[in-house]
């Protein structure tokens, strides 16, 4: 008997569930997050033909690249080139560019970027040992690139990170986290993006994080997340923080990503798989699942890795 | 700065939320499930220690042996060794065996076994090209079983394969898991375990089974799930399953275990994920996380394999 080929998730639903949001957005960060740490140089055609690859495939949310110093990441020193092959995007497409300080900033915007991506520290030691600043430090930093993004009419992406657990301090208080999206939703971030970048939480910490957040003033709407699957649970995760009214999540074709900073850290959640979920629940990501899996084939080839995604490995075999 | 050991899962539940069951269970099957289609034999010893420490772990639950003919699944041929070299389990302990026909059966009841597990297929598919039978032929064995191992007093666990997805017939219809599930509750098992065998179930299709099942008239109490993690929705599953009131699922520890009929699936649930999802939620398991990592290394080596758990490989690090 011939095998049947899953192209689609079987059962999905009809529309999302009760108690969910409407619609759901998937934001992709292979082409930046997922190869910022790739120790392999990387031309800027492969990049910027994997993100062309990922439009291709239906992703209206894209990480394109990082202005940050070339010394410090070599693998985003092209930043300028790939943003400038990849062109106009789409209407209704964003393209984002994630930028530590308004030196990048600059870069971004004379660059052409649409949207960015600013980032600070919940925790002290995060903000030491990774941005070589203090957690204050980084929250001022992240206001600033905040408010002249803002000023010059782009989309805001303020990232926290490490708001579930610290490589190096364990458990993170929940009034810490709270207190540093404040922050970032006062400067005018338009989302502000809770990490798990070690991939320690669980459900059940997300769901305490996001109840802590909604009494605080900022509900669902005003939030993303950005999970990892080191210890599995990022699928999970995602499912916890739909009935709070997250509606956008960060993901990476293929798998692909390290964290250079968070030993210990293994991939980001696979965007395939977050796919298969989405669609599962009945929304409409816009996202063609097998010209997704293609999109990251030559990074993949490039390499030389076996992908982190279930999906793609199971569609593969 | 030295790295923080995560041993338990940061920032915790005391309780379990609202709208989902007050306890959860784990049943363990690594010592039958993830080692049946393991084409290198191993010996009974190896089988036996693994299954004490896994019940020294603080493991309740746990599917011991499968006595089905040695010729057919040659790795399960010691049934009666491993169970006896387990012995009697502690108060409140129990110990499963699965069994496909009365022959079986007797033989299980003969080694001492106080719990054991039918299976019979949603698809007509997979009934034959799996069990040679019809899937009428497979619900009636699974039946005649759980009668004769109730008149016995034993626990009985009614497993329904292919609840979610056939590998030859592609999506499953809803009625017909509703309409095999009643049959089995009929029969008289004490839960009915809807199995994912290719692993392509999604959170929208659980709740889709879960809802058409409630309103058949049976509730989440009498259900359990055993999930694959195939196209990595495990335990988003689980997560999706617990509000509709399943309470018992299925995991091997390691994420021991492939499925021999069944080409593309690889791996169950891993233990150590779900545990971690669950002690986060404020589900007490009674199991020791790092007990638990440490009663699979044998078999792990044993099988010269890499732990398929997300948590084992991250705390292992």
């Amino acid at each position: 008997m011939t095998l049947h080929s899953f192209d689609t998730p079987p059962g999905a639903r009809v529309s999302p569930p009760a108690g969910a949001p409407a619609r759901a957005r998937i934001h992709e960060v292979g082409p930046r997050d997922g190869l910022q740490a790739e120790p392999l140089p990387l031309d800027a055609e492969l990049k910027t033909g994997f993100a062309r690859g990922l439009l291709g495939a239906g992703v209206s949310s894209l990480e394109v690249a990082a202005f940050v110093h070339p010394a410090r990441v070599p693998q985003m020193a092209d930043a300028e080139a790939v943003v400038a092959g990849i062109g106009r995007p789409a209407p209704g497409v964003r393209l984002t560019s994630l930028v530590p300080n308004e030196r990048g900033l600059d870069r971004a915007l004379a660059a052409g970027a649409d949207a960015v991506a600013a980032i600070a520290s919940v925790t002290e030691s995060f903000a030491r040992e990774n941005m070589g600043m203090t957690r204050d430090e980084s929250l001022a930093a992240a206001v600033g690139v905040t408010r002249a993004a803002k000023d010059a009419g782009r989309h805001v992406r303020g990232y926290l990170s490490m708001c579930f657990g610290d490589p190096w301090e364990g458990p993170v208080d929940v009034s810490e986290v709270v207190e540093s999206a404040l922050v970032l939703a006062e400067a005018g971030s338009d989302v502000v993006v809770l990490s798990d970048t070690i991939g320690v939480a669980h459900a059940g910490q997300v769901e305490t994080v996001l109840e802590a957040l909604a009494a605080a003033g900022i509900p669902g709407e005003r939030l993303a997340a950005h999970f990892h699957d080191t210890y599995g649970q990022a699928l999970a995760n995602v499912r916890a923080a739909l009935p709070a009214g997250v509606a956008e999540f960060d993901a990476s074709a293929s798998g692909l990503g390290r964290c250079p900073f968070a030993p210990g850290a293994t991939g980001n959640l696979a965007t395939e798989d977050l796919v298969w979920m989405l669609h599962g629940l009945g929304y409409d990501t816009g996202i063609d699942l097998r010209a997704l899996m293609g999109a990251s084939d030559p990074v993949d080839r490039a390499l030389g890795r076996t992908t982190a995604s279930a999906v793609k490995k199971a569609l593969s075999a």
